[in-house]
């Protein structure tokens, strides 16, 4: 039988001791199944892969996003966000292990890891396509900064006690001011992560839709509002005085913002193919992740 | 100018005294320009049409369904829920004036009812359509009630103190089994209804979605979750002996449930076109309902 | 060593065929220990204790409480709360066994039922005094029924769809009006139980306080109110149409009410002594039950 | 009839242009009646008090804490937690006008300022005594910083995107290790502050008890958290890397905090003296503030 992927890339997480010995046994796996095996080089920079079984490629991030039929991710949710930001270009489907907890993202665990990645190269897998967030920072009607997202984009503020002040609109069309202790803008994929810590809803995966959840907001009645992906939210930081804030993106933070910038967040043009276990049931992932019955 | 609507259907408010003047007046109103105007023989029933200035002819509401091309709804969101459901197979629209406080449903007020009427007329309105949600239930494996919802159907215990148990499946897939006062399955109309007070999020009245509540759930996890709209969603009464429930829809008794029964809940093939006035904004309407700034 | 206890009353869930093992259990264990044994009359009359390995006394519930230093209670918190209500006014302090899941209230598991009670025989526990409600229902003026509660009283719409109407008052000044499918006003003790699920928080069971608590309030800025355990809340059922409600005491449906009833709940004038074993941690048991961690 | 008191201090809102005609009318209305007045120094400083009709004199806070039998609040809420915090070591009893909107603490409004303070000087008024809390903060043992809060002590993560992780005890027993944005540790007092739209209860001001409410916290069973008053919070800043948080107190920033930083947080010893209308009733503050019904 045939491979189902015969190039195949690994990213891990970054700057992980333990990370060295899961690569290797993956590396000499994948190459005993006579698959080509390219590791990120940004990887083996933070954490160099030592006694190696055999010989492989590193390639840069593009490269890797070029090169390979698939991405393997080792690491954790975080891990798996960063590779599909970086390589969301590229068309390259991902496949994500946890090395520790399950993740939502990463859900094969580690003792796991052959007999499903086995699976995979069989064409056993289940593939979803996930939506992202494009970001962009306005300054006096100027670009000022362009990101994407998997998760989320959050408004937060920052280097402040005092909430933050700012206006939304979707589609042009004027929703509410609010004081708040920011926003969250999250994919359906980000509402199990940050948005759910405050306050909002659980989406399904696959569905096109934004959630704009607000955090802590001043007036109780102001509530996570579910709106449609192909939507355009602008958030304006008020000018008010006290809007020092800060843009993040799967919480790595982008830029700061001051009174009167804009923020436009949009659905993102291209997605990210997400390979699970042939098994994969998202509710068994909520059940377990959320700990419910 | 032609008229965009020439026969017009009037429902109103069951059995309210203060409905007969206005219903007076709107058939005089639309007479003078010379629409052929219905009035639902239920309303008059109800609420018996004295001192009418000029003669009007009543239907049944399957006639009333089928002669119009256009039926006005007075009295409150809950009219309005009734007349979409009763006329949903006609596919004829609906605009409401609300004769107490400003409806997400019924969002013109009585001191703007000609002006809004004539602007209908010439043909200056906003078109929505709306889903609904078709509920089954089951006994043994046998059909044994069929209704539609266009808020919203709910699993509420019923003559009993203690929480319902019930699971929950998705297109077949198990979800969950909970522990809870019942459950809300939710359209996006009825997202700013009971839905809201049981903690869900606000869902844009296009999206084509469900959402679960869960009403007062034992596991603190449990949280709203938001899916597709054209998914199945089947919930079983456990066999615990707790389980005297009852199903609403649009808070309507539809029947009684018990152990073992089982809820289907899945999209309606029609929708209901709801007309609102041109200069119609969601947004506004969120933010004068929920008290926003 | 003398005994901490000598006379000990032994009352165990209501109709669980797993009690009578456990009850013979402790029956012997305790008369070796040269303590005089009586079991609740109406334990053995749900669920008869056969096999018993040496005869023992039964007594009413009166004369249990009038002649036992300690009862012991087997089952879970709905037996223990029940055992408070009667016991409360012979000042007998109670220790809860839980036969399945851990308890707030039953907090010993089966599987240490003698070392713990040998330690408790020992004179070595930890008391805790809890407070309990009282709750009145008045009927144009005249009381009609007077309740006590450990954990709750909850007022909650009955057989009716829609919403509760009612005003609160607290020691005389009016709070609000709401519309609510109920309110739970709740002990300490209470806290963790269905105010929980209601969105109430988690109050520390020594403190003197009392929590309102909505059920899904129509009002978004209606939340949960903490106030001094003495003072007097008085509900008054709205004369609205849709008042049919009932009232519980801990889960037990007490009575009816309808619109222009009253009810007031306010601080019981005795308290329940509930006994730990000596190294109970309030805190380690909310870590066990929520799952923290 | 005698004056009430004979001896006032003014403090008004920080550099706010509109304060200068509200305090000279203040002023002047007040020496009618023959009180000694004493204008609060800083206030002078950030907004000359142009135009005064009488001379006045100017005290620094502690004289003025030490001169005066009454200080009266010009400005908003976030005003008087500043007053009250600076004067509670001189048993002076305070009262607020609010400049704007109603305030929680300042509770007169600027068209009632005469006929308030005249009631106020005749001795018509309702006396209450607010908790505060202590916040102590240690570094390798050692206390590096001691404040105090009226309203509410908050841990919160700080130039930093990801979660903040604590450790509480309470009374020395260990509660939780939690991920979350932050904590808020609250008097009654800032229940309807910060606390409230981080989801905590609503705690009458007379209560003496302390609520933690976390913030966005991770695990969904993290719940708001009511104890007594007297209890000593202790939280202790994980040593994970992602430790940068700063504590504040009434929203104003008091230091930074670092991993392995303890904050200990208990009561104040001393507490405030608020003087209301006599006509004052906490529960139509609530109404109002929080538009019910």
């Amino acid at each position: 039988m045939g491979l189902a992927f015969k190039k195949i890339g690994l990213i891990g997480r970054y700057a992980d001791d333990s990370l060295g010995e899961y690569l290797n046994n993956i590396i000499e796996h994948l190459q005993k199944h006579k698959v080509e095996v390219y590791v990120d080089q940004a990887t083996v920079d933070a954490t160099p892969v030592k006694g190696a079984k055999s010989p492989f490629e590193t390639l840069a991030r593009p490269e890797l996003g070029n090169h390979c039929e698939l991405v393997v991710v080792i690491g954790g949710d975080g891990t798996l966000l960063n590779a599909a930001r970086s390589l969301v270009e590229y068309d390259v489907p991902l496949i994500g292990i946890n090395m520790g907890r399950l993740g939502f993202l990463t859900d094969i665990s580690t003792d796991q890891i052959f007999s499903r990645l086995d699976e995979v190269l069989a064409g056993q897998y289940v593939s979803e396509d996930r939506s992202l967030l494009s970001a962009v920072i306005y300054r006096e009607g100027a670009e000022i900064s362009r990101n994407i997202a998997l998760n989320d984009v959050v408004i937060h503020k920052w280097e402040e006690a005092r909430m933050l002040e700012f206006d939304t609109a979707i589609d042009g069309h004027f929703v509410n001011s609010q004081r708040a202790d920011g926003l969250i803008i999250s994919t359906p994929t980000g509402s199990t992560a940050y948005a759910l810590s405050g306050g909002g809803p659980i989406l399904h995966p696959t569905l096109s839709t934004v959630t704009l959840v607000p955090i802590c907001p001043h007036t109780l009645s102001q509530r996570p509002l579910v709106i449609d992906g192909h939507s355009e939210v602008e958030v304006t930081i008020s000018d008010s005085g006290h809007g020092q804030a800060r843009v993040t993106c799967d919480g790595q933070i982008v830029m700061g913002v001051s009174p009167n910038d804009k923020i436009r967040i949009g659905p993102y043009e291209r997605k990210v193919k997400l390979l699970h276990p042939a098994d994969y049931n998202y509710f068994e992932l909520l059940r377990a992740k959320l700990h419910w019955g």
